[in-house]
This record gives C-alpha cells, sequence and structure tokens, in this order.
C-alpha cells in the first residue's frame, strides 16, 4: 500500500510540515510505502487558462498528478490561511483539475492541520472539503487538527500531549485499514 | 450489505423523495437489503437544550440513530434550502450529535439532491458535508445532483435522460462495492 | 434607530443568550430602540412544504418577518452546532424566506457568536453567511466570536476581559454609524 | 466616489472580464470614478512565508493595496473552480492578509460571476465570501450570477437579456447608494 503525504505549504519550517513528518513516520510505522513529498516538489505557476493553452500542463502539476495516480491514498495537511484553504493549495487543485481524468478519482483522503491559534486550522479544513469532493476523493471520516501546534511537537517531532497522540494512532490505524480494503475503483 | 436511505424533506411529493425511492429500488437490485425511510419517521422538535435536559433525546432522534446503527452505510438524498443544508435535516443532525459515541462513526455516506433548478441542489450538499464529517462518515468521492428534477422523472420513477441514469448507476455501484469492502470499524 | 437583537438558541441559559443581552445594553447606551428579542418568540415547526399549503407561513414566523421590517438591522448571535449553523435558526430562515419579498432585504446585519470551546463559534458564522446574503442581508464587516465564553462573563454580564470588551464596543460603533447612515433601499 | 472592479481570473478572454468590463462601464455611467483593473497587474508570486520574509511583500500585492486603500468600494467579478474560489484570487487574499491593517476594512464589495454552466459561478462566490469578510469587507446584500455567460453577452459588451440587464442596473444603483452614504470607517 503506497500513500502519498505532503503540507500544503510552501514555507520550509512550517507546522503543518512538521505534522506531515510526524504522519509519514507513523504511516511508515504501519508498514505502509510512504511517499512523503514536499509541497515545492510540486512547483507550478498562477492557474492561468491562457498559459494553459500555450505551455500546457506545468510539469509541477503533472509530477503531482503522478505521484497521486501511484498512491492508494493520500495525506494533506494543510494550513488555514485567512478562515480558507491556502491559496497556493487551491491552486494545485485547481491546475490538477485540468488533468482528465482527475488522477484523484477513487483515492481515500486523510486530511490534517496546524496552526499556533487555538482553532488549530480546522476552518481550512472544511473550506477545502468541497473541491475535494469535487475531485473524487473519498473524504475519511476523521480528520486532525494540531492547535497550539507551536507549542505541540517535542524535540524529536513527536507529540508532547500523549492523548492526542493516541487519537491521532488510531486514526491513522483506521485510515490505513480501510485504504487497505476498499475497493473505490 | 444493510444501507439507509432517506430524503430530507418533510414533503410528500418532494422530489427529493422521488429520487430516494428510485435510488432505493437501484440499491436492492444490487442485492442490498434496503431500509428506504422517510424522514417523517424520525419525528422529533426543535433542538432545545433544555429540552434534552428534562425529556431525554426525542424517540424519533433515537429511532434514526437505531436505523444508523443496524446499517453500513446511509444515503441522504437532501434538497438545498437557501444556499444551504435544509433546517428539519440540519436540526436532526444536531440531535444526534446528542448521542455518544455517534451512530454515524465510520458509515460510508453517499449524498444526492435534486432541484427544479438548473443548479440541483449542489449548493446544500456542498453546505452539509463539514457536519456530516463532523459526525465521523465516510464521504463518497461521488455525488448526484438532478438539476430540473421535475421534469426528470418517467411516470414510473426512473430517469427520462440514459446518460445521467448511466451515472448514478457507476455511482452507486461503487458506492455498494466500497461498503461491502471498506473496513472502518 | 431601531435594531432587533437575538440569539439563535432556545435554552434558557444560553451563553449566546448572555451575549445577546450584552450587546443589546450596549447598543441601548448608544442610543438605539433596541429590540432584544427571545427566539422563543418566534415558535414556529419543522419546516414542511406540506403544513405550508395547508396553514400558511406560522404565526412565530410572521412576528419574525414584521420584527425585522420595522428594524433597520438585526444582531444575530448564534451558536456552533457541529461545524455549522444551528438547525433551529437555518428552520426559521428557511420558513422565513418563503415571505415574499424577504423582510431581510437591505437590512444590516451584525453578528456574533459565543462557546466554552477555543472557537468561540467562529465555524457556525461561516456557515450561516450564505443564507443571510441569499436573503439580502448587508453582513458588517465585523463579527464578534466569543471563545471560552462560560468563563467570559462577569456576574452583571460585562466581559471579564477589558481589551475584547473594548473591540467589541468599537464593532458595535461602527455597526450603529453604517445602519445609520446607509441607504440600502 | 472611487470604485475598484476587476476579475478574479489571469486568462485574457474570460466571461469574467467581460462582466467585469459591463460593470465597470455601467458604474462609470452612474457617475463613479470607476478603476478598472486587470487581475494581471496584480502580479504576485505563490504565497511562500519564507519569500515574505527574504523578499516582503510583492510589488503586485502592494499596488493591489494601494488601489484598494483608495477606493470606497471594491467590485470583483470571480469564476468558481471546482466548487471554490479561484487559487489565484485567493492567493492574492492571502498575500493581502499579510499587510497590516487590511486595506480591505470597511470597505463596501460587490460580489459577480460569470460561467458558461447553468450555476453561473455561484458556488465560487459562496466559497470566497468568509476570506472575505475576516478582512473586515461589508459584502453587499445583492450578488450577480451569470449563467451561461458564453451565450450572455451581445458583440458591443451588453447583455442579450433585458431582464438580467435590469436586474444588475438595479443591483448596480443600490450599491453605489450604499457606498455614497455608509459611513463605514
Amino acid at each position: 500500500m503506497r500513500i502519498l503525504v505532503f503540507a500544503g505549504s510552501l514555507r520550509k519550517e512550517s507546522l503543518n510540515k512538521k505534522l506531515a513528518t510526524l504522519i509519514a513516520d507513523k504511516l511508515d510505522a504501519l508498514g505502509v510505502d510512504v511517499d512523503a513529498a514536499d509541497f515545492r516538489e510540486f512547483d507550478m505557476p498562477l492557474f492561468d487558462g491562457d498559459l494553459e493553452v500555450s505551455d500546457g500542463i506545468p510539469a509541477g502539476t503533472q509530477e503531482l498528478a503522478r505521484r497521486i495516480a501511484v498512491a492508494d491514498a493520500i495525506v494533506i495537511v494543510s494550513p488555514e490561511y485567512n478562515y480558507g484553504v491556502p491559496g497556493p493549495l487551491k491552486n494545485a487543485i485547481d491546475w490538477l483539475s485540468r488533468i482528465r481524468p482527475y488522477p484523484t478519482i477513487g483515492k481515500i483522503c486523510f486530511l490534517a492541520s496546524a496552526a499556533p491559534s487555538l482553532v488549530g486550522g480546522a476552518r481550512g479544513l472544511i473550506a477545502i472539503r468541497p473541491a475535494l469532493s469535487f475531485m473524487g476523493l473519498w473524504l475519511s471520516g476523521d480528520s486532525f487538527s494540531l492547535a497550539q501546534a507551536n507549542q505541540a511537537f517535542e524535540d524529536d517531532g513527536s507529540l508532547v500531549d500523549a492523548d492526542l497522540n493516541k487519537l491521532l494512532d488510531g486514526m491513522l490505524d483506521r485510515f490505513v485499514k480501510v485504504t487497505g480494503s476498499a475497493q473505490t475503483n
């Protein structure tokens, strides 16, 4: 079973990247073939219909599509920007939607977020769901929002809070079990 | 495999009920043990925390919870009211969320909508997703919105448009396959 | 200038009612003719198209419409239920939308929320905006979400936190100024 | 009175640009000092916190902020991408939100959309509202979604449908009246 994991943030020291790394490690420990990607690998310009006509689908979008296509499931760890989905992440979805059939169709998707605030990015995850559903992803019944994320990690990248850690472990166990069993295609 | 199907509308001649009936028949033909419910069976008052303290969870909510608990998956066919989820349906979710653990956890959910408008209720389905995800439902990567639904049905309840019918059949095939295979609990 | 203020909760000891009372008092101190309503005054059944045909618009809906019609602006203080708008409040909007023209058209609307959680109901306010915009309300650029609301009030109903109190005062000043000046009809 | 008008699309022959041009012309005829901008004037990279630290706010974002700051109101005509706000437009909002205080605070905002589909982009307008409210904009109680927009325009850029044209005129009249009267700052 192969699962693509990435954070929807371009910043290097992003809390969301930290959470993505933790999730990737946990999935690896569960025996999953993890593809821990950096969002920067999927470099692409702002979506522009004229650019699509003149230059085609950007290489970064094609790479993202390829990595999704060979995965059974994906994990997106996304910051919340201004009560919504980050522009760069939505931009990637918009480019991705120009590839038919969508590489996302029938893949299982687990959402997580991290934020220094007390909300933990939960509003961003709400905002992104309609577009992901539109792309044919099956959205997990669980999602994980890490509040006060700037104080949430130990130096080794594990979670300070044992209860939160157990909660996340349970969610990922279930996610892997569903990904291994569900015949979505 | 048992699937609960209901329309989130109280009106008797609702287009959404017509679509729910069609979906129930199609699932039945696929060998599913279908529980085709009428939303009126789940009669409950407006949510009121004081009422919960004095009278407990309403009988209609408990019945809805029981029917969900014995199902492997649910289909909700919901109208769109004012760019959003119908008040009565959201009210049912609000009461349901007072039962712990949520009976919805780990169930697969397929969403459909019907409307006389050209939009077909798609905005209502967008509005209801966050609450359903919050309740632990796994949302199907497909959903079916029937536009101009007042002209969409034959007298026998089938769809006039053969392409739309085929599209719906494909979605339900996949939904049944996932429900039968996915180990969500 | 007349402003209708109510909390979208039926519970008597609701934190949202407490916040609605505080806002009503503050508006009163600004010289506004405040109509501080209890949501229970607008008693109505679950929306049902058949009931509308047989019995017409419920008396509680008509009363709500009348109170909105004679106001220049409205304040809705709303809890968040399950990442969304409370069922009873959406139900009231659904009934209200059956009255043409909408009594809400061109009224200014200020939104607030209170919740014991760290989020303070902000997600409920996000969920309710599309329906309110659909009803022709002009939504204030400010909104006020009170987190950890169970610890936020003094015994006399004022806010413990002086900064939050000042923030709310500024928002209400602006709201009254706009309501007094804007020619929306 | 000065109003900034732009379409949230980079494509040259965008239907949304056509609608933005029509709205700009109509506002001009109402005596408004119209700033009809091309979204390409606000060229900026994908939002990246590291880039902000190293290079500061991009020139295109600063230009957008400056144009908003000197306007009394703004009109955004936005396509709908995948049930949501276009990535490039959300990206512009995300960069804009890094400027404090937000240049958008207290400005009146009118939303419109155009799409070849039967929905006319209405779902995109729903998705963008929370972020705009977060930025302190006062959202008009009216919004205009143009369905089947590829057949909606005469060669001279006016609307084929006289009723739709009258509807839009009424909305813009009200928008200008409110912008001229409301004291939001």
